[in-house]
């Protein structure tokens, strides 16, 4: 369905910071977003079979240079009943060198494997004059709706993620990794928002979030703190099929601003934040982890000095990047949601889509207040 | 000013969980909480002299047993620009063993030297036949009202606190350890609310927490979801005297579910959701530390046995516990603030109360709302 | 070579408590491990050719019921330059659901692949009835004596390894995941040591461990404290190639003592200081992850109550299982030396033996030392 | 007794880097240390009036600067069962604003006090126009030997401290707050070592380390590794008291590498190792919490810029500090030992000082070893 739309095409708006050009994480300089999406056969579950509701999501952090020119990241573990693979070594390091990779939990080891094959391709000298790499790959649970069991995620899907990632806008919804995702009952997965944040004359920094949202209950959805969610499920009452397991998060937040790893760990913290201000109580089987990354702060694999200079912003003026960060994150779900289309998934558990209509009244109703 | 009241009063709810008896961290059965509240004096600051906004708030976790019969804790820092002292231990050995005293930042050694003193007075043996005890002092900075280079909390002050110590209603805002403080430029301080959580036939679990609440800005400030602040900022607009500097929260959490170091821990962390729901950034300069203890898990001083049973509750029943501490904490904060009378400390600074008309009007359009 | 033989056969002993019947990890009852070792080829480096010197090694907590009867973890990262999957969730929830195993770096992605088919065999209901499952596959690089690149593990040595997973004493030095691995310019690998703690009359626990040892330089190495590597370095000058790249320890610890995640956590920083006096100085580029597992205290999948008991060993009774994990998890590593053979690897690396005659004189000296 | 020595003196050496000029913390330029020591009173224990066993060691990190030219700072807790207040915050910005003052358990609230008075004093704007602070007071216990109920630290020894710190060679042992402290049954206390660490021609870097010891049991002492403590303890038998609870260790890392904070809470493990090579075991009751700070890394209080540029070592040079450090931590815990006077405290409870003859013939029979 083409007539899917984003929160803000809505009318509806989050926070006070402007957003970048396209409104994505992709405006951060550099980064680059691709999806594969797996969507095949319907009914009853048929192991190996299907039916199919799955993909995969690759991040670029700094298009194809991520190798030699490593970025400084950090994160945050919210919940940890989930797995964002290579991420002890990001937090131990602060550094990123290979893309991010987000898939369906059974899938994690595949999509592991995928990226190795493609890191080597790209660099043959990784395990001989190079080190090895540990590929970073995060998971969401999509069985609800997805054979995963299946594990129908193939190496071909990955590198045809990795090679098809754009700058510019990107597909949102049930799309690549996040195409069997639920968020609070209805279609969720893969969303983005991002944030430009002035900090000086003629200085400004962005910061963009990408989300791969599965988690919640449908009274818990809120938004723009509203409580939506509520309101939504007593409406619809028996009318809305729920999951029985618990779902995840996974949100990667990109930032041109010079921050070290220290400082990213702390802003990775604010977007959970985002997180619990869509309605996220981080219930005990929903993994919420979150990774950030600077692409201000770049440190060679090959060095030529002993020391280097890191560009730092003075942590008095993060503020309205921590700001940002919760507006972007809490945007890049409320998108995911927006841009989800319905979907159909195994044995006919369905999820709808957020209806537009309930969202805009209720929402305007909620904006427009003046005592 | 006796006609402050609490958010309930005002026909404001937040969430859906049941509360205690008394809306309050002492509807934990066995949790004391005693006040000592310093004002005086007015103008201009005059170091050592006032003006003198400032107390300590004293909770006892299991009335006067807490160093015989310690009970199970854990916690999270969600930002760690501040102090609670002691609380390394406690995340370590996950106990608490004295009782907790928050107060400014300035006079966390005073009252650190006052706990020991009058645990001393009850427990002669520490430092003889028994270990030493590290107290647990929490602080947030209420320069901003308070002449706190004049550290005027005395020891007698924190005895006052411990040994008033009672169950049943407590009094919130401006007093005790949050006499001088501010929340979101409004009048804040010492909050508290409590959820009443069922969890089988005949089976529930009480969760209570008490913050002293000193953060954020007025566009900040969210009630139930609502960005009540930025609409009141608005209004407002340069009729408000703006904080400087940021202040911090500090929230205990005290349960009478059987949870582990561990779960407790885990239950911190979502508290800290809770204060983002209230609009909290957690800005870089404000410490937002967060406490949890369960008063079923008690670990004698003195073990007849090399193992004990620990009673646990099942980390699938978990999530209607978080979802009410995410509660409890918002509201408790929000209790602060309408508790909270006006207040003018030195240099004239003044903060002024939640205005009740404003919120309430605001509100109830909110909560009422039915598109 | 069948002459190898483990570090007490050489008539060294660390530390003063008892080993347990086997001096293995397999000593903690329920424990199995098991290994699929790759060796072929030689000569110039041809990825995806060889030379081959890598493998796969298993470890079930608690023979085949790891999914229905989850045990107790906790873990701790002392350098987190390395990779064990579904750490996160082992700390997050304090349960392991899966076996562990232990490979190559850039290995961890078929082998987690592989968990996961090995899973879903035996628990159809995963993904289905059942929540999908991260599985734990830790890794160390062996880059320097494999064709790393050529990732000549496969699925079916991962379900070797796991099905051969047997009770009793184990292979040793350069097999399984440890076929490649260095440890301190020698050959290193797989290793394992148990102790047994009397704690009270007729009560006694066991600990065992067993590591994945591919750390540190020759001069680093020390044995029971005594710098046998610096002398050994002196002794043999250039005539021992020094490995380029830094490596890594896993180091997996079983109890059958009752201990909580909480304090399972703290038990696996224990095994850290353990590391340390072999001569680990946990170099930037060494990856150090150590979890540890209580076989004691199970948590079905099936809860028929909604709280359970949980037997806790009382923490003053803790520190003699503190002392025998260090012990273990030295004498871990040196059986993981002792028992390995001298490897020739990719482009004629080659790793010495620890040489037998040497080490037993220079710690004969050492041992038999009265001033 | 001015017959103390330190362990080179007695012809012991710990590791191979150079040690700084002064072997101490000094080394680190900058860097000043002071104490004041309280001994009075014997015989049996009279709460309030003695024996006073105690008293105060100050450390600035950038002599008299440390307010307006904040250090970055990190650190890393081993085992928490102590207290550094203020380290929360050292943690989560990654920087040092006041002096380090390390004392007894149950003196940490008035030397918290006095250095806020200390502080206020040379800072008149604090709580005014400029932020509160929280002062870095460490603890040990030391109530085997002192009185520690009867706080005999008074403000003015906190000052004395302070004001009497300086460069160059400091006193050692039973000094300060090091006074009643006792390691692995001996006398103990306040140790250093420095070494200087080269890195690149004409470049190298001093890293120092100043311990309060206060850890262990005679058996668990190792010396360069070799168990001269279950030697000395066998050899003494019953001759020797045993102090009954336990005690801790806080570690204070100084370098002038430029580090960052993510950068020196690694290194802070790495002293956790040092920590462990003198036989520790972390204890359950035992504290072992360590803080790194670098000097040549400065974050002004008054920036005039919103960002900045930070000096930083790359991490693959990073690896002999690493080495140093741990070599630097052992010898400051030995050279507390072998400053150390035998010491007889409350109630006759007597720690022997370090025998040098048995150590001197134990560790020549080690260190001359040639097989």
């Amino acid at each position: 369905m083409s007539d899917r739309v984003r929160l803000r095409d809505l009318g509806i708006t989050i926070g006070v910071h402007d957003t970048g050009h396209n409104n994505a994480i992709t405006d951060v300089s550099g980064v680059l977003v691709g999806h594969h999406t797996l969507i095949s056969g319907s009914g009853a579950l048929d192991p190996g079979a299907g039916p199919v509701r799955t993909g995969v999501t690759a991040i670029l952090p700094n298009a194809g240079r991520i190798f030699h020119e490593r970025v400084t990241g950090g994160g945050f573990v919210l919940n940890g009943a989930g797995e964002l693979s290579g991420f002890t070594q990001v937090v131990e390091w602060g550094l990123l060198e290979t893309p991010i990779v987000l898939t369906n939990t059974l899938s994690v080891g595949t999509c592991s494997e995928a990226v190795v094959d493609w890191m080597i391709r790209n660099h043959a000298g990784i395990g001989d004059e190079h080190d090895v790499i540990i590929p970073l790959v995060g998971e969401c649970d999509d069985s609800w709706l997805n054979d995963s069991q299946g594990r129908h995620v193939r190496a071909k899907h990955v590198f045809e993620a990795l090679e098809s990632a754009t700058s510019g806008r990107m597909p949102e919804g049930n799309v690549g990794g996040g195409t069997g995702m639920v968020t609070c009952d209805l279609a969720g997965g893969i969303g983005t928002s991002s944030r430009v944040v002035p900090v000086d004359v003629g200085l400004s920094y962005t910061v963009g979030v990408l989300v791969m949202s599965n988690f919640g209950n449908l009274e818990d959805l809120r938004v723009d703190g509203a409580p939506f969610g509520r309101w939504l499920a007593k409406k619809w009452g028996d009318a809305i099929q729920r999951r029985i397991a618990y779902g995840s998060i996974i949100a990667i937040i990109a930032t041109d601003a010079p921050l070290t790893t220290h400082q990213l760990g702390r802003l990775a913290k604010r977007a959970a934040l985002g997180v619990g201000r869509c309605g996220s109580i981080a219930a005990h089987g929903s993994g919420e982890i979150l990774m950030a990354f600077s692409t201000s702060n770049v440190v060679p694999r090959e060095l030529h000095q002993k020391t280097y200079r890191l560009e730092v912003l003075a942590d008095p003026y993060v503020n309205p990047i921590y700001a940002a960060t919760i507006e972007a994150t809490e945007e890049a779900i409320l998108n995911a949601m927006c841009a989800a289309q319905p979907m159909t998934g195994r044995d006919d558990h369905h999820v709808p889509a957020i209806p537009y209509d309930d969202l805009q009244s209720y929402m305007r109703r909620h904006s427009t207040f003046d005592p």
